[in-house]
């Protein structure tokens, strides 16, 4: 499981049970890729793993993310919780979870299907229907591209 | 001023109104900093001036973000306009700007005032309040640090 990495002390959030919820509720994450000195951010849908402390993926076969991962695994996503701004404060309130860790491509039939499994179960409220929809048969994985976020290092913080 | 750079042909967003109000209307940025093979990534609020191409933000004297971009001035940056899940489709709505640019800080109090005025007449209802309370004396520019994004590049991605 990942580790809580803790830094800023004032506005950190350092309650697991609240990173989990974050992980757990939110819908999009923020991925940082880079090579080189060039770095690269897409947006992208997930799915929570708790039990591997991973966050799933799917997208197409090719594109830029997958470019720069193979040149280099290393990422840094966030996930934010958007609280809302603050008038005549200046002041956007927000948590963001900072999660460090790899990102690589899921191979094998079985780690496809349990990652699409997580991905829905995460972003749908009747995860079967899309499964009796779409996933039938095996064939389609072949043609989903899958990728799993191996997260080594979290750090949750309070705007 | 921006270039506007176009890569995907299907889900690319090409028109210059859209581009610009997503700009405008956007409250946080998601940016994407690296050094070495190490990717970093942080969530701020942001003031778009659309005369000179820049995001402003302000921040703590110090931080993580202001070490990678001593070492590393290139970022990568992305604004998202949450459309909403789409129930049954395994698909979020969201459209995205990635942008591409160089990061600084803001050296002089002129442009501190008018990054700081950026940023407030983008976030705030009542930016006139704020700068009555809080910005009465130019001594208050000096704690305070000022970031500038100049745009060099803007893909807008409809997902």
């Amino acid at each position: 499981m990942a580790r809580y990495h803790l830094t800023r002390k004032d506005r950190e959030i350092c309650d697991p049970e609240i990173i989990d919820a974050i992980l757990g509720g939110g819908r999009l994450a923020q991925v940082a890729l880079c090579r080189g000195e060039e770095p690269y951010i897409v947006t992208m849908n997930y799915g929570y793993d708790p039990r591997r402390g991973a966050l799933y993926f799917h997208c197409a076969k090719q594109g830029q993310k997958l470019d720069f991962m193979r040149e280099n695994p290393r990422v840094c996503a966030t996930i934010v919780r958007d609280l809302g701004y603050v008038e005549g404060r200046c002041e956007h309130k927000f948590q963001s979870l900072v999660l460090r860790g790899r990102l690589r491509t899921v191979e094998t039939l079985e780690g496809k299907k349990h990652g699409l499994d997580i991905l829905l179960n995460h972003q749908e409220k009747t995860p079967g229907r899309v499964r009796r929809r779409h996933l039938r048969e095996d064939s389609v994985y072949s043609t989903l591209e899958m990728l799993r976020l191996d997260i080594e290092e979290i750090t949750g913080k309070e705007a």
